[in-house]
């Protein structure tokens, strides 16, 4: 795909914002394969990390309106002379064939803007992978002078925490519910909002959308706050991403937040967590490949299994069978 | 601990049924020296895989009553000729000082009886650990001759999964709850279920019980049914634990569906693909184990560490600089 001496030309193109160069960067990124490994380290170390852009985590089940705030939020936000990219974090986009971003006709006017940029998902079935490449891909928008990056995600099981761990704030989109709906919200996923947005607040909805933004503020009081919080936050409001109502506001909140965070020490210490806990999933999963890309511990494992199903190796022994073996060569 | 000449002795004690040789085999293997492992080893492969227990996976949260369920329900087991060992998974128990199992005197009637076997869950705190060794105390339960083994665990998070791939069976204990509370119920773990009890059936709370019974059976009705299960599978009862009501019934639908799937090939495949899971688990963290025990990988895993926290390299160039030694030594 890219040889040796076009990492240089491509790093170039990212540095300079041209999209083109940028799509290219993030397909090599994603590749698995081991050449184009050493090219993505190769222009990922050359493109450093240089400037910081804000990197806001977006979650919310299908049918929220997520496509539609991200169209009315990143056009608000290149109005206002910002760049902004969108990338997608979706492990289920290989199952169903295309992410909510594969689409893009569904944000046809962001997806035009030259001052947007908008990445569907890589189509890996591991989450574990597509986080990786996903976080690099975030590197990436960064060096190319990209102001805000939108990291989005489906409501689904564990993505929320991955997108986390590359995002410096976390956005939840809900939608009006019914008060025993409220508890469908996943504790785990209310603990990680820094914003609640409740989407919808329009025509008939709207005074739904209230009822439901006001639990929620509660619901929200009633999680222990965060030592690394400003007062107020985290914090609830009401959104209508197809009127563009609220998304102000949205935006100011958003910004109020990245600020105090900047000005103490919360910000630079996240993302030195942050790069931390990458660096550690890089490693195990570097390392776990053996099992699969060394043939001779993979046929080992192969053999080892058979002899579990058969019964006739107790897990433990079939274990011990392919490690004594392999960790003896790694003395 | 154990020498090399007493494995044969402590094998023929656990082969026996005694249980000091059994407390002694699973401290054995929940031990983390190196040698201790090779005895554990080789003390698993002596015993094999002869006689199966029916393995029962117990989760209910704290206040459910479940030491007072067990020491019911294991008297009664007792009491029809079974001989019953009793293992707690608890990932907190490290945390809180000891299980609910650490305090034996609340279940001090099977604990003095001879035809039982309480065993606290192993202090660590990593979930995977002690999973790990659980699930070879409940292989050396069954070389024991135990006919049940029930595995309890605490209901938090995903602990109830690793319970599960060690268990034939996968009941949840609940209490009354008003029908508000019902959605506390994580999705997942009602999935899960085999059976469900719904504890505190006497007294003021009879009446409750009974209606939060019909409200679980609701609820499971609309979960998909497992193509692997009988006919009104999963089934939701009511049952005092206090006044020893409803377990007999509750043993009667264990036994069905134990012999429903003995009978079909799920039974099987499920203990096939169970020790599949173990056996992948433990070779893979035996491998990630290298990056803490081999102490030239460890001083280059921290020195990446610090690169990375510091701004120095990325988590994918330190991930590498960590990777390519580590890699070209199995090469």
């Amino acid at each position: 795909m890219v040889n040796a001496v076009d990492i240089h030309a491509l790093a170039e193109g990212v540095r300079s914002g041209d999209r083109r160069s940028l799509a290219r960067a993030i397909t090599l990124v994603e590749s698995d394969r081991a050449d184009h490994r050493i090219d993505a380290l190769a222009l990922l170390d050359m493109l450093g990390a240089k400037k910081q852009a804000l990197r806001i985590g977006l979650s919310g089940t299908p049918g929220v309106g997520k496509s539609t705030f991200i169209e009315s939020f990143g056009l608000m936000l290149t109005g206002f002379g910002k760049r902004v990219a969108v990338l997608a974090v979706d492990p289920s986009s290989a199952r169903s064939g295309g992410s909510i971003l594969g689409d893009k006709t569904r944000m046809d006017h962001l997806a035009r803007d030259p001052n947007a940029f908008i990445r569907p998902s890589p189509s890996q079935t591991q989450l574990g992978g597509v986080a990786r490449r996903s976080r690099e891909a975030v590197a990436l928008c960064e060096a190319a002078g990209f102001d805000i990056v939108l990291i989005e995600t489906v409501g689904v099981g564990q993505s929320e925490t991955v997108v986390a761990q590359m995002a410096d704030l976390f956005v939840l989109l809900l939608a009006p519910a019914g008060g025993d709906e409220l508890q469908g919200v996943k504790r785990g996923i209310m603990e990680m909002a820094d914003l609640i947005l409740v989407n919808k607040a329009d025509g008939d909805l709207k005074a739904q959308a209230t009822r439901t933004c006001a639990d929620y503020a509660g619901a929200l009081r009633l999680l222990r706050k965060r030592a690394q919080d400003p007062d107020g936050f985290p914090k609830a409001l009401t959104i209508s991403a197809l009127e563009a109502a609220g998304l102000q506001t949205a935006w100011e909140e958003m910004q109020t937040l990245a600020d105090w965070r900047q000005q103490s020490s919360v910000w630079q210490s996240t993302r030195d967590a942050q790069a931390s806990y990458w660096f550690s999933e890089d490693v195990r999963a570097g390392l776990l490949s053996i099992l699969q890309d060394d043939p001779q511990t993979a046929a080992q494992v192969a053999q080892a299994e058979k002899d579990v199903r058969s019964g006739l190796k107790t897990p433990a022994a079939a274990a011990d069978a392919v490690l004594t073996p392999l960790l003896k060569r790694l003395h």
